[in-house]
């Protein structure tokens, strides 16, 4: 086929230390998660959100969230991202050194109680109240909000549910907005119908957050993108899932979305083949195939030809 | 989110017994070929290709062509495909009882040498030459063009030549056309732009055929949809991958087909819960786990609830 048109360049941001991790049948230690970090990081990517500030009892396998910081915060050329649900969370990420705090809400009250322990109304109200801590300790302050798409408990959510949470938001100025499609329903038109319509209502850089639940998670980036998204998260090998969500699965893998946006004509900065490479490495060290793709695969064109793509 | 509006309806066309089976490691018997045929059928497919007319010893999985269509050959409910690579396939394709005659052309010489043994330009006279007999006996005749998006000998295959191919074909006036990703490495962008080139070059009905290798089979069908693309190509399960064709992975399955289409606002006409039990049976039959994920993640929403998507 002819060379794509050039498009805006897309970021990438790597998931797979938290979201990856945080529920997959194997423990990883604390060397192996900073190797993750620092590996996605060597293949060209910039943000990483390194880990979690949340309950180690209700979630373990992040339970070494300050130790994997204390290794990691620093590193050159990686923005570091911690997760946080709360004021403790909160408290213990800033204190860790992240460069980036991202706050979660859930769009569905019946998740947002599981998530977090109340719902959607007061969970935006705690974001409200803590977000500018971030701010004034010179970090960026980044909220997802999950069940996006969909709720595993109540169906269907509401576009309008979104953009009031999007609305409270916008008065303690988050710097990236992300809708999240936790479990994997979305379809493209949805997406694009969604981003568009966010975009409309914020002055926030967007981001898109999707499971590949139902293969539809590449086509819903690609949809993201259109619509005027410039990062996208992703997890090496496609590893993921999220501990309080029935029939979730994997995050997009970050060598797949790498080659779906480069050969639609956008930069992400990543080279394919460190990518692909770290997707075996963690495929090695968790002892299991991992779902993305490209590991299997590989890129294309192959074998190595002259190219062609301006012969035509 | 808000229900899609309602786009133009798409019809599946169910490859799996002939696609999904003729390199699997697995050798199904005839009775679980007629099975799976009759099982698309009754999840409300149409059009399935039931088998193809080739050398027995280069595709041993499918030597009981003949037997196959001997017992579905007139089922009520059925327009039954044969897939004819040549004239000694086209007797026996038209000897058989076919509905429809599927001829292939590879769009690169590399991969038409070695899956037809001549390359493209006398492989698409042949079709020329032999493609008017179908229409004579009755029937419908379809075409393919495999590797239109990459080539895994050749790597870039250029969009002019598909379109000579396109071209060179009109002559006959096949009554459909479809573009096959054979070796799953396209992109949305170029699928879109390829059949939006190839339905202003043809009067024929145009359909698509994507396989998942590098996840973007169902972001290409949608893209083709959106490009004008009524029939797409699916297998139950997303088994399959050609013989010829290194790094080949499985053809889209129809049930995520199925749940990308209906939840975009398209009528594809399949049941997907039918659709889902289609391919956890041949799950069972063939002993191994389907490369598809909605007979895993299930349908959405879930569990049933009253249809909120008005609400909003």
């Amino acid at each position: 086929m002819s060379r794509p048109p050039a498009g805006p360049p897309v970021e990438l941001v790597e998931v797979g230390p938290r979201d990856g991790l945080q529920n997959h049948p194997t423990h990883l230690g604390t060397a192996d998660k900073v190797a993750l970090v620092r590996r996605a990081v060597a293949a060209g990517t910039r943000r990483v959100e390194v880990t979690s500030f949340t309950n180690p009892v209700k979630v373990p396998r992040l339970a070494d969230a300050e130790a994997v910081m204390a290794e990691v915060a620093g590193d050159p050329g990686l923005v570091s991202i911690g997760l946080v649900l709360n004021e403790r969370g909160l408290d213990r990420a800033l204190a860790a050194g992240v460069d980036e705090v991202n706050f979660v809400v859930v769009a569905s009250d019946t998740f947002s109680l599981r998530n977090q322990g109340k719902p959607t109304e007061p969970a935006v109200a705690e974001v409200r109240r803590l977000l500018p801590r971030v701010h004034d300790a010179g970090r960026r302050a980044s909220v997802t909000v999950a069940a996006t798409f969909g709720c595993p408990f109540e169906g269907e959510v509401p576009l309008d549910r979104v953009l009031r949470i999007v609305d409270a938001l916008g008065a303690v100025n988050p710097d990236e907005l992300a809708l999240a499609d936790t479990i994997g329903v979305a379809v493209p038109g949805a997406v694009g119908a969604a981003f568009t319509a966010v975009r409309a209502a914020t002055g926030a850089d967007l981001r898109c957050h999707f499971h590949n639940t139902r293969n539809l998670g590449t086509a819903n980036v690609l949809a993201a993108v259109a619509a005027g998204v410039r990062a996208v998260d992703a997890s090496i090998g496609g590893i993921g899932g999220c501990p309080f969500a029935p029939g979730a699965t994997g995050n997009v893998a970050t060598e797949d979305v790498v080659y779906a946006l480069e050969r639609s004509g956008h930069r992400t900065g990543v080279a394919l083949d460190a990518a692909i490479d770290n997707a075996r490495w963690l495929s090695g060290v968790l002892g299991a195939e991992v779902p993305g793709l490209l590991s299997r695969a590989g890129g294309f064109p192959y074998p190595a030809v002259p190219d062609r793509r301006e012969a035509a």
